[in-house]
């Protein structure tokens, strides 16, 4: 029984899935140290052989043998990797069987299904959210700001952007962010850009200490960074959202992906 | 036996897993629609049993039972939402017991385990590199490339903003990206902040007739997205790129996320 074990994620295409998947299980596991390899790309016997190679080499190497995440479509293909000294745990055919039970129809089996098609309305669709969000980021634009699907609000450091590229990257979803600064608390007025589009906004906010001590990274000692101003600006920027009904959320201890969830599901928004 | 089902995607954190794996297996039976729901933050016996009577109610809708692709750690919760009448494919359990068995450890059945943590130097390091490869889009800041550890070079609009994006927000990789502009193929030399990086430069090429079709979207009729120029420009990058000994990929029928792993793998980099 050793405590570092050697995890491959193989896969005919990226091995994003099986990676992302994999990492989400093997976090249960506190006491063991788990060391990565990729092995994208396996989309022919040869490259199955390979893989196989690799993975005997790593299980002399470690004295035990890898635990192996596959996302491999083609039958041939699977079998072959499956020959390796390792425990298989293939995300593919095990929730295939019982899908082609209750649909009735068997899978297709195509390898390019499986990923990420560039041909689709969806795919292009993603692309033009990437390119919508980066555009209106930071409030860089009040153009076409009628097309965002979300207009995300809150003060500087509150997690806006990196929220917005994620929403674009992952749901297709345009994402335009508004900083609300003190002009705007000073005015007790949205920004004017956005007030006629108050259903789609959504508010972050954040803990003060959190919120200074971000900002003390980037400008240590500053006014704009001190607690008395954090604490100001946040307070003043939730009574505004408060006032104005416009729903938030607090990304203090929320990482990107559980906030951009959230915004999804209280905006009902469909993706 | 209907052609439309229901799937849910239920999970006591975000259900991004679920989701974005069960969309993959899915994307294998062509000849069956789905509807897809999320059920995120199920993570108490309330809302398990919010998620059955849902679940219920979506089966006498549709008059068949849905597809429920679940990640829940608790065991109890899980049981509950097991209780629905739907085809249950639990991502979690499945792989858990195998993983018990080949480890000799329990799992540690923590909910938080499952997510994405905030407070770990790993999540620091994406929100990091989120903000380091948008400060360094599209070359517009030479400060700390050192600091870089991708630059992705290309011409105007062959990919390298979103790839740049991807990679820092999945793998917490810094990328800086750096347009090649007519100028520097006048000259004949890579764009001068860069010529001291060219180890960590990676080159995205693309078919210069996609190329005039993504760039007439942006610029119809301009001289910018003419074919004749698509391909100089093209054909110009490549002559650099060989010249200067730089990898380099087409992006023309590739995903983000089919370029941002091919860079991973071919720069041998570790997230």
């Amino acid at each position: 029984m050793t405590s570092l074990r050697t995890v491959f994620f193989v896969s005919d295409g990226t091995g994003i899935t099986a990676e992302t998947f994999g990492s989400s299980v093997m976090a249960q596991f506190d006491s063991v140290k788990f060391r990565h390899r990729r092995l994208p790309f396996v989309d022919s016997i040869d490259k199955a052989e390979s893989a196989v190679r690799e993975i005997h080499q790593q299980a002399q190497a470690d004295g035990a043998r890898p635990i192996v995440f596959s996302t491999l479509v083609n039958p041939a293909i699977a079998e072959r990797v499956h020959r390796a000294q390792a425990l298989h745990l293939d995300l593919f055919s095990t929730f295939v069987a019982p899908l082609e039970a209750e649909l009735g129809f068997k899978s297709s089996h195509a390898i390019g299904r499986f990923h990420h098609a560039t041909d689709t309305d969806s795919y292009r669709n993603r692309i033009e959210a990437i390119n919508f969000s980066l555009a209106h980021d930071d409030g860089q634009s009040a153009k076409n700001l009628v097309d965002a699907q979300v207009i995300l609000i809150g003060v500087s450091r509150s997690g806006k952007t990196p929220t917005s590229l994620y929403l674009s990257m992952q749901y297709g979803i345009k994402v335009a962010n508004y900083p609300l600064i003190p002009e705007d608390f000073e005015r007790g007025q949205l920004p004017e850009p956005i007030r006629a589009f108050k259903s789609k906004c959504f508010g972050l906010t954040i803990d003060p200490m959190r919120l200074a001590d971000i900002r003390n990274e980037r400008r240590p000692g500053s006014r704009y960074a001190s607690i008395e101003n954090c604490r100001s600006e946040v307070s003043a920027a939730e009574s505004m959202m408060q006032r104005e009904g416009i729903r938030w959320l607090s990304t203090t201890t929320k990482s990107i992906e559980e906030i951009a969830t959230t915004v999804l599901d209280v905006l009902r928004l469909e993706s």
